[in-house]
C-alpha cells in the first residue's frame, strides 16, 4: 500500500542501524530556566552528512536494485543520497542549484557523486532529474514525495520517542522545520504513535509559509517564487501532495519566524547547546523562541535538522545576536 | 584504598546515570578520507554544563554529607560543581580567575553559585578555596587531585569503550587534553581496561607541556608562570601528584600543538562535526592534526572535552582557518 505507517518507520530504523548516528536527546538547563519549560533537542547536525536527510536517503537507496541513483536537492538531500549511494556501492548524480552553499556542493562531490548545477529560478530540477534518470537508467530519489524517504526521516522522531519513554517523559509539543514536508510527516507520525496527545507544529520562514497557508485554506498553495530566505534547506515551492496528505490531518498547525529570529536561534544553539545549526536547521528553535509564551510549563521537543552552513554566515550571526 | 580503579569508574557511571548526558561517539567520514585513518570523537561540549567536568563533579558531590561545597576553577569545573551542587540541594561557592571567559562566569552564577574572583597570577586559588572551606564548613572539591573526580571523568572513556565494543571496533590510539591530568587519568584507565594495547596520548599546548616534560624527566615539573595560551581550561601549573601517579605508567606519551593549530582544529570541528569546541576542548584534535602522519591506517579516539567559548573568539578563528 502506498502510504506512511509506523511499521515502515520501525523497518527503516532497522535498515539504517549501524550506518546512521543515533543522535542523543539534549537538554539545556539554562534555557529551561529562561523560558520556564522543558526543552529537549534532537541534534541532527551530528548525523552522518550533517543533516537528518541521510536517514531517508539510506532507507530508500538500500531497497533499490538499480546500480545508479539521481537526486535533486539544495544540498542536504544531495549529501544524504550521495553518501547512501557510496556506502551501498552505487553511482550517484546530484542536481543542485548553482547558488547552493559551497560547503554543500563540495561535500556532495566528496562522496564521489557527479554534481550537475542548475539555475534555481529558471530551470526545473524535476525535469532535469527525470531526464538524467531516463538517460542513465538510474532511480530518481525524490527529496520528500516518497513514502520510504518519509519513513527514514521518521526514525529521528522514533528515537526521540524511545528516549522520552526511557526517562518517563511525556512530551506536550514537538516542532520540526517544514520545507516539502517529508521530515514533518515522518517525525510526527512516529511521535503521535507513542504520544497520541502530542501537538506537532511545522516551523517555516515567514517568507515561505506555504504549509501554514495550505493548512488554513485546506488545499496546497505555493510560495511566492520571488520570496527569499536564508533558510536555503527548506524553501521548497509548496507542500508535496503525498506529504500534505499525512501532514494535514496530523499537524496541530504551523508557526513562522523571520530570518533575523532564525539567526538569533543559531547564535543561541551555538552558545547553549554547542551545536552548529544551519538556518533551516535552526528555524524550529527560532519558532519556539518567537512563540515561547505558549509553551510555558510544557515539555517541548525541538528538531535541529541540519548544520551544513558556510562559516562566513556565522560572522554575520554573531553581529546580529 | 586511596586509588583509582576501573570499578570506581563503573560505580561513577551508575551515580551519574540520568543526570549526565551519555554523549554519542561521532565519526567524520570526510576526515577519515583526508587523514587515511578512522577517527571517533567523544563530544563533551554536549555534556551538561558544556564540558566533561560535570561527570567528576557530580560523582564527587553526590557522595558528600556536607550541605555546602567550594571549588576553584577557570570555569568548567566551576560549572560542573555548581550544577552538581544545585541538583543535589547544596550551596556552592566557586573561586574563579578574574580573566575567565565571561560566559563561564555567567553560567556558573546561573546555577545559583556564589562566585569569588581572584587574580590568577598573584593570588593562590588553593589558599582561597581552603579558607572558604574552613569558614563555611564546606567540602572542597579539587578539580583533579581527587580519586572520585578522576573516576567520574573516566566515565567518558568507559562510554567510548562500550560504544566501540558494541560495534566490534578495537581502537589503536586515544588522545585527550591534559591540564592537571584528571581527565587523562580516568579516561585512560577506563580505556586500558577494555583495550590493554591502546596507546593513550596526553594533548597539551606547546607553551604548557608540563606533562610532556614530567614524563621525560620522570618527575613532576612546572610550566613557566609567564607562559600564555588560549587554552584557558587546561593551563594548570603542573601535573598533580595523584594524577601523575596514574598517568606516568599509563600514558604512551604527550603531544603538543600551538595556539594557531588549536584554532584550526576549532574551525575543523565546527565545519566537519558541527560541534562548538573551546580551545582546550579542541587541543586533542589539534594534536592529532599536527601529528597525523603517525596515525595513518589506525583507529583513533579523540576527546573533545568542552565547548564553553565566547562567540567573539570564533570571529578570529574563521579569520585564521
Amino acid at each position: 500500500m502506498a502510504m506512511l505507517t509506523y511499521d515502515m518507520i520501525i523497518e527503516a530504523a532497522e535498515r539504517i542501524q549501524g550506518e546512521a548516528v543515533r543522535t542523543p536527546m539534549l537538554r539545556a538547563d539554562a534555557l529551561d530556566r529562561r523560558y520556564k519549560c522543558r526543552l529537549l533537542f534532537k541534534p541532527e547536525p551530528l548525523q552522518r552528512t550533517g543533516s537528518f536527510k541521510f536517514r531517508g536517503a539510506f532507507n530508500k537507496v538500500s531497497q533499490l536494485s538499480e546500480p545508479a541513483v539521481v537526486a535533486y536537492s539544495s544540498g542536504n538531500h544531495a549529501q544524504g543520497v550521495a553518501a547512501a549511494a557510496h556506502l551501498l556501492g552505487k553511482s550517484a548524480t546530484i542536481v543542485m542549484p548553482e547558488d547552493s552553499p559551497v560547503l554543500k556542493i563540495e561535500r556532495t562531490k566528496g562522496w564521489g557523486a557527479e554534481v550537475r548545477l542548475y539555475d534555481r529560478y529558471r530551470e526545473s530540477r524535476e525535469a532535469i532529474g527525470e531526464q538524467i534518470a531516463k538517460e542513465q537508467g538510474a532511480a530518481l530519489i525524490r527529496p520528500f514525495e516518497d513514502w520510504d524517504v518519509m519513513a527514514g526521516q521518521g526514525t529521528a522522531g522514533l528515537e526521540l520517542a524511545q528516549d522520552c519513554e526511557a526517562q518517563g517523559i511525556v512530551p506536550d509539543h514537538a516542532i520540526a522545520c517544514c520545507g516539502g514536508g517529508g521530515l514533518t510527516a515522518g517525525f510526527g507520525t512516529a511521535l503521535k504513535h507513542h504520544f497520541p496527545d502530542i501537538e506537532v507544529h511545522a516551523a517555516e520562514p515567514v517568507t515561505h509559509n506555504d504549509t501554514e497557508r495550505s493548512l488554513a485554506e485546506g488545499k496546497i498553495v505555493e510560495n511566492d517564487p520571488a520570496a527569499r530566505s536564508i533558510c536555503d534547506a527548506i524553501v521548497s515551492p509548496s507542500p508535496g501532495e503525498m506529504t500534505f496528505s499525512i501532514n494535514q490531518p496530523m499537524l496541530k498547525g504551523a508557526l513562522t519566524a523571520s530570518d533575523e529570529q532564525t539567526m538569533q536561534a543559531m547564535a543561541m544553539l551555538f552558545s547553549e547547546l554547542k551545536i552548529v545549526a544551519e538556518p533551516g536547521g535552526a528555524i524550529a528553535t527560532a519558532v519556539f523562541m518567537a512563540h515561547a509564551d505558549r509553551f510555558i510549563g510544557k515539555t517541548v521537543l525541538i528538531m535541529i535538522s541540519g548544520g551544513n552552513v558556510d562559516p562566513g554566515l556565522y560572522r554575520d550571526i554573531f553581529a546580529v545576536a
